[in-house]
């Protein structure tokens, strides 16, 4: 059994680590343990498991130095960029506690015995209970949160499910850090043994997935991996729900009026977006719809001169990296699209890359030219009116989000904008960047395939929604319904009898 | 081009129709219609859309006679199902209408820019918006309820997503009688051209989930077509959301104390519910589990009576009477099975079956036992006490719902009943019967696969929710939000900052 080597992106430096593979049989143990722990995780009640990611958030935070080094010597992000994201993992391991300890989550419905318009109907009571064992894929791009203590880990621990991790080849050691920091804070708040488990290698993820215990997946990466594993869920005996976050373009609209009014801010709003992270965020704006003219002939000028000066990004791993290098070049290649700046590269170390700009018109955008491409590449499209910007954005494929600039005086047009945008994408961005997700209620990360499944978001509250299901109870005694669902005021929001009442 | 037949499931006799298979223009015309629609159907609002919907139910009470006669024709589920069916169909209709009205179903959130622990974050709005055309697969035991003017209709319109029925070929009349009475309703209330559209034949129905302009599909009917629905929507560019409704077996648990108490008032119950609509409800319980022992023979004795009384069941079509022979006979032939009682059959004419009753020992169970049978048939299973029955229920396949019938005196085992059973269904029912779904807030009808996917209703208000996703609007202008976003009270229950607030 060969060891998994840990790499340094800004060296491409390889060490062997003590870690491997799991095996069939390590995954079998992680479903098993998981499956045993469900009952008991769900009977922890609302209250107790508010506590836990309450613990899990407190003792990341004590780690906070260790764990931010980590992932740094992995990740190349920097410890800016890293201490953020781990606040954010933290912030919203405490917002999912928030939310259990709210309760409305549960949706919890009682309809009391009476008459119906089909005669006497007996009592119903509904709420969501957890949906079983999840298995949650780290993603390489967020050591932190979308990985191990992400906020799949935390949604899911939120509903009542026990969680088995698939880290990330990319930072195992880093997943094997933050594994073992939440693993220990849960076993000190009481959580079963089997609540979180931890398994490594593109084998032991697949093997996974078809584990009969497991009873959803999350999942963040590319869409090639994720049309894979949706392909085996759906050939299981019992297909189950599969949340994958796959792929991106979120297209960024300047109309003229914004672009005269503010086109150098927007050019360095713009670049920010693109090249933070090194353009490895799944929210980057990868194609900017400027209109013809002198106005964004003047953006399109301050973006030049900005790519042109700003410093390589050094990507995550090497498949990322050759991906990069495939994709730009394929996309700087596309008949009448020209390459209109490059960065700075640091030759020869490590997965360092140059920033990207592409420009073409919009009469010549193509399918190539609307990939998704991981890294800092931008492709600024030129308009000529909004017939010819509407063409254009026919080929826009489906995506996270969408972001028009426009001046108030545009109104109408960033009406006519909205709606032809909304369709495609599932968070609207005015004169704004979409990078920077804020973790909050009404935060909705997702959109129509490939950007997610179109129905449920994996950032913000209502991801608690994807890792539960609804039970009804008929004429069910008091002492065998859930407490939420208990005569008498039990202190979560209810419908009763139609009403929606606040405890 | 053949036309399509109308078969009386009295007599078996066909009689030609005017109908034929839709053409894959057909559906090209009716996807591209529903397609068109919808920006107008969502655009209508709440309470037209409201208004819509009762609209609908008002003109199928108009043409009640008519359908109901229809109706029976096609099925001989006889007048008074019927009539109790369409009093349903138009009762959920009405009850879509009062949930759009209410409005929390929207979900709507409002998170206002402020200070987070990653530093200022936006102004973040949520609500859910309609997915866009859906495909609707009527079924065969639900002329109504589930077919052209059924729950996944009303959810959908309500949603303000367009409807493409593909009507079941059991019942082609009906379908086109509701759909003509529904449609000219819609027109009138308003709804755009193209709002619901019906499509007829096997292959319409395979290139309507097909074609990229419909975006979710809801089907009733069995497990081998959900499967391969399944599979072509997963082959799509863009996968979608497939809301089935396929296979479940419902097990009825009776202990000892209710055995006791009152075995005889059981068996009245229990053979009602298997024997109604001859046994073709998707809740029928299609194994009960009763105790070893002189409660439990007298019990059984009191089922074989009335099943040898037991009048002929007429099936709805050929398949279902040859599917019924032939999985009957399956089970009846099964080792250490034996066939306790048979009902009347009216030999000869039309799709009539008897009646069955079939039964075996815990110790005995195997999976063709607990095989969904389709019709009035009914395995009864004795058990031995409590882990004789533990090991037995192990063997049942995932459900809608499941059954327990217990006296107050044995709580702590009817808890242990409802902690294993729940895990394998969506709704419990206590000292009750599983058919005759009451249609309200709370209730959920749905359960693991195969019964349907596990998160989503088909029956209640909360079946809205398949048809929906959430579009988050960050830092929008006020004027360009949905009304139900706006600053303001817009009169629907929302969560501002965190805290579930009503109008």
């Amino acid at each position: 059994v060969t060891s998994i080597l840990s790499v340094d992106p800004r060296t491409g430096a390889a060490q062997r680590t003590d870690l491997h593979d799991s095996t069939g049989e390590d995954v079998l143990a992680a479903a098993g343990r998981a499956d045993i722990a469900a009952p008991a995780l769900a009977a922890m009640g609302r209250a107790r498991r508010a506590d836990l990611l309450d613990g899990i958030a407190d003792a990341l935070e004590d780690r906070r130095a260790d764990i931010v080094d980590a992932a740094d010597r992995e990740t190349a992000l920097g410890a800016t960029r890293l201490n953020g994201e781990l606040t954010r993992s933290t912030h919203q391991s405490r917002l999912f506690g928030e939310a259990l300890r709210e309760g409305s989550y549960l949706e919890a419905a009682i309809d009391h015995a009476g008459q119906t318009p089909l005669g006497p109907g007996p009592d119903v009571r509904r709420m969501l209970v957890p949906i079983g064992p999840v298995a949650v894929f780290g993603a390489s791009n967020f050591p932190f949160a979308f990985s191990v203590p992400g906020g799949d880990t935390a949604s899911a621990l939120a509903a009542g499910c026990p969680v088995v991790l698939k880290g990330h080849g990319s930072h195992v050691l880093t997943s094997r850090l933050t594994f073992e920091v939440m693993a220990a804070a849960a076993a000190r708040h009481g959580a079963p043994d089997g609540t979180l488990g931890l398994v490594l290698g593109q084998s032991a993820g697949t093997a996974l997935v078809t584990d009969p215990r497991i009873k959803a997946v999350s999942f963040t990466g590319s869409l090639s991996g994720g049309r894979a594993l949706l392909s085996m869920i759906n050939s299981r005996e019992e297909p189950i729900p599969f949340f994958g976050e796959l792929s991106s373009l979120n297209p960024l609209v300047v109309t003229e009026g914004a672009a005269a009014a503010r086109g150098a801010a927007i050019a360095a709003g713009l670049l920010a977006s693109v090249t933070g992270s090194g353009g490895q965020l799944c929210t980057k704006p990868g194609v900017a719809f400027l209109p013809a003219g002198a106005s964004g002939d003047a953006l399109v000028a301050k973006l030049v001169a900005s790519v042109r000066d700003a410093a390589a990004s050094v990507l995550l791993n090497r498949r990322i990296f050759d991906s990069y290098g495939e994709i730009s070049e394929r996309i700087a290649r596309a008949p009448r699209a020209e390459v209109a700046a490059r960065g700075r590269s640091s030759a020869g170390e490590g997965f360092a890359v140059a920033p990207t700009l592409v420009t073409t018109a919009a009469r010549n955008l193509e399918p190539g030219l609307v990939e998704e491409c991981f890294g800092p590449l931008l492709v600024v499209v030129r308009y000529d009116g909004t017939d010819d910007l509407a063409a254009a954005l026919e080929q826009v494929p489906r995506s996270l989000t969408a972001t028009i600039h426009s001046e108030e005086s545009e109104s109408e047009r960033a009406g006519e904008l909205t709606a032809r945008l909304m369709p495609l994408v599932g968070r609207l961005v005015y004169n704004g960047y979409p990078t920077g997700v804020r973790v909050c209620w009404a935060q909705h990360h997702g959109g129509p395939w490939p950007a997610t499944n179109s129905q449920h978001s994996s950032v913000g509250v209502t991801a608690l929604r994807r890792f539960l299901r609804p039970v009804a109870w008929q004429d069910a005694p008091q002492s065998l319904l859930p407490e939420e669902l208990r005569d008498g005021d039990v202190g979560v929001p209810r419908r009763v009898d139609g009403v929606l009442t606040l405890p």
